[in-house]
This record gives C-alpha cells, structure tokens and sequence, in this order.
C-alpha cells in the first residue's frame, strides 16, 4: 500500500480545522454564560465562529468535488463534515434564543450545559488527529475511546437537562412564559451535546468500515 | 456505455411527479393560509395531495422492488423518495395543527413561512429534471446550484421563526397557552423548509458519489 | 453459496434478543400505566431493561469488531441496533419525564399510546427471526408485511397524539404548566413508535440491498 498522497492531507487538515473551530465555539458560550455582560459582542464572536465553520464545510464539499481519490469515502466526509457543523449552529442557536428571549442572567444549569458542551468538543478535538490513521490499531483505540468519552458527556448533559427541568418547574410554575422560554433554551444546549454524540456515531461507523 | 434503458427513465418521471406534488402542496398552504376561508375543504385538498404523494413513494419502491438494474443506487433512491415524501407530511401536519389548536386567523410570520416553502419547493421542482443527466457538467451545477438556493431558502426560515417568536413573546405574555400552540404551528412550517434542505443535502450527496 | 457459517448466526441471535428487550420495555410501560402504582420500582424495571438493551448494542458493536466476515454490511448492522436501542430509550424518557414532571395520575391518551408502542414492537419482534432468510422470497415478504404494520402502528399513533392535544387544550386551557407537561409526554410516547418507523425503514432498505 501506498502512503496517502499530500493533496489528499487537505481532508483531515479541515476537520481538525473544524473540530478546533467547533471546540472554540463552546469555549466562547462558556465564557458568554459565565460572564454574563457585553453579550452583543459575545454573541457576535459565535456567529463569526459559526460562519468560518461554514467555510470550512464549505471548503471540504468543494474540494470533494476537485479530488479522484478521497482518504474517506465522499459520503463520510459530507456527514462528518456536516455533523460537525451541527454542533455549532446549535450552539449559535441557543445563544441567539437567550437575547430574542429577553431571559436575562443564566441560569446554573444553563452553564452546567455549557461545560458539558465544552467537555465533548475538546475530546473531539483531541481525538480528530487520529483519524488519519485509521489503519493503525493505537489510534483506532484511541478513536474509539474519545467516542465512549462523548457518550458519557451525552449522558451528562441528559442528566443536567432532567435536573434543569425539575427545577424550572418547582421554581416556574407562577409563570409559564418562563418555563417555554427555558425549556427552549436548555433543549438547544442538549441537543449540541447531541449533536457532538453524532460526530462519535459518524467516527465509530468510519472505524468500522475502515478497520 | 449505454443510455438508460426505458423503464429506468420512469423513476425519474416519478421523482419529478413527486416534486411537483410536493410543490403543489406548498401552494396550497399558502392559498389557504393568506385567504383564510372554506378551511376544511382546503385542508381536505392538502391531505388528498399528500395521499398522492404517499402513492408515488409507495410506485417509487414497489419498481425498485421488480427492477434488475437500477439508474441509482436504491438506498439513494429510497432516500430521497422519503425525504420529499417528509416535506408534503410537514405541510399537512402544519394545516392539522391549525384545525386542531383552533388557532383562528393565521399570523403575517406563519404566512411569510408558507411563502418560503413554496419557493423552496419550487426550487427543487424546477431542479429536478436534471437529476436524468448526473454525468453532465452543466446538469449538475445547476443542481447544485439550486441546492445552494434551498439552504439560502432555509436560512430566510429560520430568520421568519425568530421573527415570529419574538412577536410571539412580546404579544402573548399575557397568554401562555396562544404561545404553545403557535410556536408549534411555526417549528412546523419551519420544519417543512428544514426537509427542503434535506432534499437537497441527498441530491448534493447524489452528485458527488456519481461525480 | 455457502450457508451462513454457526458464528456469523450471532448477529442474529443479539438483533432477537434487543427486540425481544424492546417488546418487554413496552409491555412493563403498559402495565405501568394502567396500574398506576408502585412507580419507583416499575420505573427501576424499565430502566434495568434499558441498560440491558444497551449491553445488548454494545456487544453486537464489539462482535462486529471483531469479525472478519459480517453477514449484512457493517453499516446496516449498526443502524439497525442503534434504532432499536432509541426505542428502549424513549419508552424510558417518558416514564422519566412522568415521574421528573410529577404529573400523577396518566391520561386515557398517555395509555393508548404505550398501547401502539406495545403492539408495535411485538411486530418488530415477530418479525425480527426473518432477517436472517433474506434471501427466501416468502420471509422477505412477511418482512415487508411486518414493516407496513408498523408504518400504520405509527399513524395510528399520530391520530392518538393529536386526540390527546386537542383534549389538553380543552382541559387545560387554564392551567398552561400541565399543557406543557403532558404534551412532552406525549411526545416522548409519540416518538417511541416513530422510533419503530424507523427500524421498520432500516429493514426495507435491507431487503432492498440483499433482493
């Protein structure tokens, strides 16, 4: 077998590129919800972080489309690349629902959300190295570890989702605006965790089939 | 190579039926959304089109079924027949919905979302043809270039939805249960305009696996 | 063609096991329901049915691993016990959501729909034993059967659902709070057998594959 040639690198340059990219979009909605001031500006970073992952997408279809070879299948690299996105429209969304809102401070489960997000997309950005490897059996195991590790944040952030919803009930039950609102908002920040979950799915289907 | 054999064109004529269907559902809804009147026997119209559709998935796969040789790989063409399949139930769903919440007069938002799904809708109608000639340059950069319009599309949906639950908000503190029912009225119209994307994210898929 | 060989049969056996484990899950939902009582410890049951369906994934994921020669495509194997694990998910979502939201007593329409989920699986579990003839024209048959159940399972869900709203408006339009609860928890119900829909699409699209 032949090594993979240069040009086809570009692939898992991009999705390190986008995992990275994706990773600091959770770091800025940690620090958005945990010092709650300034957020047009704040809010304004994301959507930026948001548009260069679009670019980045964007730039992996394209270059799909000019490549013979491809180190992936074309299917992968589009779900993968697609999933990742996700991950950040979500977080963009949750952000953007906070301010059309009007909700005000966050709440402690909001950030506990937040963290968890935070968590998921730096073991994806850790792991995404390795997927240029997928021959060797170290990285595969580390691949696969990082995708139970995204399991167990998916669990997390279900857990603080059920935690949130309790409390917002105890504490909403006078105002039921309220209550929509939040529910609205926590469910966004799950489904990022969610979504980060998909990436994992998409990355143990690509080990299996390349194994 | 030799060119399609007949009876494989006849998928094809039942995508470009089914896209049309789905076109003529959107129209519908608009109709009935922006003169609200004779709702029943609208509705009944919308529903009947979606049982034509429900028909054409259903010829769609029953042919896969007796056909040797297939123009597309079946798992696509049982993608996409159920993608669009998705967008005429969405449609549905959203006049159910009305019916069903006794909503009353439709909302300028919940119109302005109808609008976009029928040019969604008209995009992928128009595109469609297309679809026959995937070995050809032209052919498909116009089919990705419709593509590009339904995600535009879809993002001018999402841009209604936030319009439409600020509006929501700031009008229905005083009624919590008018805010329920029309937010789910909205994330369905907004949902049809997601399937619209869909639609295109399998075509865009189509183009690079027959590139 | 050989026959499949003894070791290859596994998959099969573990695709009987987690259906067998969804229709179980749904069964104790039902009882759950229409014997209201001792909720903490039928919840517990449902949830240990759920871990064991998760072992159940995991372990079919693990063979796969580690077997040279799968009797469907990778891809397919994975799907189709991921979709079945969401099914245990869901039914144990909901009973969570009832115990999380303290909504006491269940609703008429709350128990029709474990009703559908309960009958719904048995199909899918009926059914299950044919994947391994794929290739045996009647067992196809009966599979295709068993999926068109299944679709008209998930309709009939839908009217439920929708029966259960309209109820809900005209019950709780003074008390907003038990609108939102109860509509989660139809939802989550709702989406359970829509979750059989889609094990019943993974199925098609097998036969379609292996025709």
């Amino acid at each position: 077998m032949f090594s993979l040639l240069p040009k086809e690198e570009i692939f898992f340059d991009l999705f390190e590129k986008s995992a990275d990219n994706v990773h600091r979009g959770a770091q800025k909605l940690v620090d958005l919800l945990e010092h709650y001031e300034g957020i047009p500006a704040k809010a304004q970073e994301i959507k930026d972080i948001e548009h260069a992952g679009d670019r980045l997408t964007h730039e992996m279809i394209e270059r799909m489309n000019r490549t013979f070879i491809t180190p992936l299948d074309r299917e992968d690299i589009h779900e993968l690349a697609c999933r990742l996105d996700d991950i950040l429209d979500l977080t963009d969304t949750a952000v953007n629902r906070m301010m059309l809102y009007k909700v005000g401070r966050p709440t402690d489960d909001a950030r506990a959300l937040a963290r968890v997000l935070e968590r998921s997309t730096a073991t994806l950005k850790e792991a995404m190295p390795r997927l240029r490897r997928l021959n060797h059996r170290a990285d595969v195991e580390v691949l696969l570890k990082a995708c139970v590790e995204v399991h167990t944040q998916e669990n997390e952030g279900d857990r603080i989702e059920q935690h949130a919803l309790a409390t917002l009930f105890e504490n909403g039950q006078s105002d039921p605006i309220l209550v929509i609102k939040w529910k609205d908002i926590y469910q966004d920040l799950e489904a990022a965790t969610d979504r980060c979950e998909d990436v994992a799915n998409v990355i143990e289907a690509l080990v299996l089939k390349n194994a």
